[in-house]
């Protein structure tokens, strides 16, 4: 299983995701400003692996005092606007460091980055066990996933991922079908690679080939990440899940939702107050270079809002929710 | 307005719609193999389209006599199994010369495959003006389309982009919207390329985010062509239109299928009967010779069938039909 960074020698080392399959390429972060400038280009991303990069890159920033960590805070948690464990994080490395004397700072800002990970390490292991738990024992299960909610989303094992690897533990899992997410192309390029290194059965399709699967039978349910969700459970994920969710529902399969904790915001009441990212025209008029399009205009959302209606679970780390109050299901 | 062939010469041109939109390249079609070829690997695509190849196809294989007509009409029959215009068009060129005498068998034959191409011409006309008026009056209208129901699909000014084409002619077009259509893009390659031609307002997407657009409203009707449409009304077209009506159906917004009379195929009682293409993993798993995945297993239907339940119009050149018998509406 491969991690999104190291830390070693005051540098945080970050795998370049956007260079994955083809290159194993890793980004020496030396400073919060380059930590910021990795989030952003999506060099790493995933909810909660943006929010632990965030926190080593404040705790760079520690090293330089309390004004260098004031700046750093607010540049890590501008660099992306909808997953929430990015200001989470940062605001944990903060409040972890308010009563310290100024010679332990770095130290103790770092302590705090590596207890943020190790939590979501640990956050990974348990959601996976809960949710594994979720599939009746007795049989095989397919399985259905949206762009990448694995280790390289997140530090450990994987939210929705985890649960994937904990079946495949098991014995029961037939097989996961990927979408390969466009236009980024997760799917198709991290989660396919998570899964042929850890020898999982898995099958890619295009984004508009899921609810023909569903038609056909061949998926016992759909399985996602989140980057926020709101108090009601409306959840914001990468663009594609809203669709999936409609047609899983349409079709009668279970719609889970596996995220840390850390992904809650209690400052979002519902889905409406979720912004949402809109990123650049080329990322839709092209891919890895490739250019696909004439110059026309281009609509590209990086996520989309589930309403808590559409999901059967929220399948977290302490405790599974059913927004609908179908627990029995 | 581009076309996808041209006849001239004894030799039909095909433009090559796998290099656009970067290139505009012409491939000289002498004999039926060299069409079925062109046919076989989606140089020309499109129902209609490869209807009217085919029948030229059939003319070229005529000036070698009788055998070679026979030989050439089950070589271009097999090129692809779904669309049912291929196998409608080479019959029609067969019957058309069973009773001439052998000196005029290629310019019968050719006289078939151009009043094919006219009548195509003139049923692109005719049923995008019956398509527009569905659309009432006093209002101006957002559509979404998906794949590549336009020009280079059908020789004509196309089915599903012909009533974008009247929408906007007659100044009720507000814009529309264009799945990118993975895994081959005829989206972001062809559609996008013949919206910017003919200066129609026009916003590419990816597959994955049409559910979220009629999320936010933005959408007020689909409207897609088919390749197959069996004697139930199901219709078999692009792989991700059947998510597509799905989805509409969950926001209420209509679901219209523009097709001519030649795509019905009276063997076909319903969508069950309608045999599904399934094409090469490497078109899912790179584009453009851009590899974008590992080596995994990959599903990779091109096609789809949309129950009738799910349709709200199919408009042809003579008239249109309600599935659910909701002519009112």
């Amino acid at each position: 299983m491969i991690s999104p960074f190291l830390f070693d020698h005051d540098t945080l080392s970050i795998l370049d995701q956007r260079r994955l399959p083809g290159k194993e390429v890793w980004i020496p972060c030396k400073n919060a400003g380059e930590v910021a400038e990795a989030i952003r280009t999506l060099a790493v991303r995933g909810a909660p692996a943006i929010g632990i990069a965030a926190a080593f890159g404040c705790a760079l920033a520690a090293r330089s005092g309390r004004g260098e960590l004031e700046k750093a805070s607010r540049l890590l948690v501008r660099a992306r606007p909808t997953a929430v464990n990015l200001a989470w994080a940062v605001g944990r490395v903060v409040e972890s460091v308010k009563d310290v004397p100024d010679s332990t700072l770095y130290s103790r800002a770092l302590k705090e980055a590596h207890e943020i990970w190790e939590e979501e390490k640990r956050a990974n292991e348990s959601m996976s066990l809960l949710g594994a738990s979720l599939f009746p024992e007795g049989r095989t299960y397919s399985l259905l996933t949206h762009c990448n909610a694995g280790s390289l989303a997140t530090g450990g094992i994987g939210t929705a991922l985890g649960i994937v690897r904990k079946l495949h533990e098991q014995g029961r899992l037939s097989k996961v079908y990927m979408d390969e997410t466009r236009p980024l192309l997760q799917g198709a390029r991290i989660t396919a690679y998570e899964m042929c290194r850890a020898g999982i059965p898995a099958a890619l399709i295009t984004d508009n080939m899921a609810g023909w699967l569903m038609k056909l039978g061949r998926i016992d349910a759909v399985i996602v990440g989140a980057d926020r969700i709101a108090r009601n459970f409306d959840a914001a994920n990468k663009i594609g899940t809203y669709s999936l969710a409609v047609l899983a529902r349409s079709h009668g399969i279970p719609f889970y939702i596996a995220a840390p904790l850390s992904t809650f915001d209690p400052g979002s009441a519902t889905g409406a107050d979720i912004p949402i990212e809109e990123r650049h025209a080329v990322e839709v008029l092209s891919f890895n270079g490739c250019r696909c399009a004439p110059e026309v205009e281009v609509f590209n959302p990086a996520f989309d809002v589930t309403g808590h209606e559409l999901i059967t679970a929220v399948i977290t780390e302490k405790e599974v929710f059913y927004p609908c109050g179908n627990g029995s299901e």
